[in-house]
C-alpha cells in the first residue's frame, strides 16, 4: 500500500538509502522528524548538506580537514619519516587516542574490493606513492584492517612500495591476542598467528 | 579527541540525534555521505526538509497527508460510524493492510505517558472527541498499544468517550495468542488474557 503522503514517501525512501536502515527504522526516523521543531530538521538537514558540499581533504594525508594541510600533518613535533597507512578517519582517531604513534597518516579512503568494484586507483593510493618517493620517508606501517579486503590492501601496497623505494621499509601492526584477553575465548586464527609471531619474553613485557 | 573537520563534527552530531543511533554509527553513516555524489546527498537532505517543512494533517483523522482531507476520510465507501483509533500512521497502514476494517480512523500521534510528559492535551485527543459528537458515530474500536502507555490512553479515551455520549459504543481489539503461535512459546499474560476472553467455539472459528 503507498502511503497517505508523497512528502513522507520521499523522506522515508531517502532515510532508508543510510546503511543499515530498512524501510520500517525509517519511518520511525521519519515520524521522528515530524515530532520535533522545524528549526532542529533544517538544522538536521543543512548539516548533512554542508559536510557533502563543503568538504576539503588534507592536501598531504587525504584525511578530511577543514584547512588544506590538516592539524596533524602541520604540526612540526611529528615525524615526518614515518607514515601510518589507514583505511579512515575513524582510525586515525583510533590511533591517536593510543597516543603510541607520533609519525603521520595516510588516509586510503577505503580498501580494495573487487567485490564492491573497489580498485587501487579508486582509493588514494597514487598520492601514497608520490609521498614514498619524496626522500623523507624511512618507514611506512600498513594499519588496515585484518580482513580479506584488508590484506589485499597491504599486499598491493606493500609490492608497490618495493617497486617505489627498495630501500624503504614497510611493516604491518602487529595480530594477536587482545590484552586482557582469556585464551579459551580466543578464535583460532588469532591465536594460531599469535604463537606462530610469538616474541622473545623481553621483548613483550616492555611498554 | 575532537575531529579534524567541524563540518565532520556538526554532521556527526546531527546524525547522532536519531533515535537508535549512536556516535559511532553517526560517524559511519556521515562517511556514507561523503562517498556518496553530491546530488544524491542533496536529494537526502532536501526530502526530510521538505517533510517537515511542508507537512499537512488531514482535518478530519489527523493523519499525514498530502491533500486538507486524506483518501480514507475522503472514500464514500467506508463506514462512517466506525471510528479506528489508533496511535500513528504506521498503524492505519497495518491496519489496512489486514483488509478486515472499512470504518474511519483516528490518528492520535502518540500515547499518554507520563514519564515523557505526553498528556491527552499532546494528543489529538480533542479532534477525537469533537468527532464523537458530531451524531454520526456509534462505535469506537480502540486500537492502541498493548502497552501500560497504551491502556492508560485506552481508559482515558473510554471515558471521555462515555461522558460526551453514554450510548456510544467503545469496544477494544481482542487479545490473545497469535494466529499460528504455539502455546509453549506465548508468554503467561498474554496467554492468561486469552483464556479470560475465551469465546464460543461457533464465534471463534468464523472468518
Amino acid at each position: 500500500m503507498p502511503l497517505s503522503s508523497q512528502l513522507l514517501e520521499n523522506a522515508v525512501d531517502q532515510l532508508a538509502t543510510l546503511p543499515g536502515i530498512g524501510r520500517r527504522t525509517a519511518m520511525r526516523l521519519a515520524l521522528d522528524m515530524l515530532r520535533r521543531e522545524p528549526h532542529e530538521v533544517y538544522r538536521f538537514a543543512d548539516a548533512v548538506r554542508a559536510l557533502r558540499e563543503h568538504v576539503q581533504y588534507c592536501t598531504v594525508c587525504c584525511n578530511i580537514s577543514d584547512k588544506p594541510t590538516c592539524e596533524i600533518c602541520a604540526n612540526p613535533g611529528r615525524e615526518r619519516a614515518l607514515i601510518c597507512v589507514v583505511e579512515d578517519i575513524r582510525d586515525v582517531i583510533a590511533i591517536e587516542n593510543t597516543r603510541q604513534f607520533k609519525g603521520l597518516y595516510h588516509v586510503l579512503g577505503g580498501v580494495i574490493s573487487p567485490m564492491d568494484g573497489i580498485g587501487p586507483d579508486d582509493l588514494n593510493t597514487r598520492q601514497l606513492l608520490a609521498r614514498l618517493t619524496n626522500g623523507e620517508i624511512t618507514e611506512v606501517v600498513l594499519a588496515l584492517p585484518a580482513t580479506l579486503e584488508g590484506d589485499t590492501t597491504s599486499f598491493y601496497l606493500n609490492r608497490k612500495a618495493a617497486e617505489a623505494d627498495p630501500h624503504l621499509k614497510v611493516s604491518m601492526i602487529a595480530r594477536g591476542i587482545s590484552v586482557g584477553g582469556e585464551l579459551e575465548n580466543v578464535d583460532e586464527l588469532t591465536l594460531g598467528r599469535s604463537i606462530a609471531d610469538r616474541k622473545p619474553y623481553e621483548q613483550s613485557v616492555r611498554r
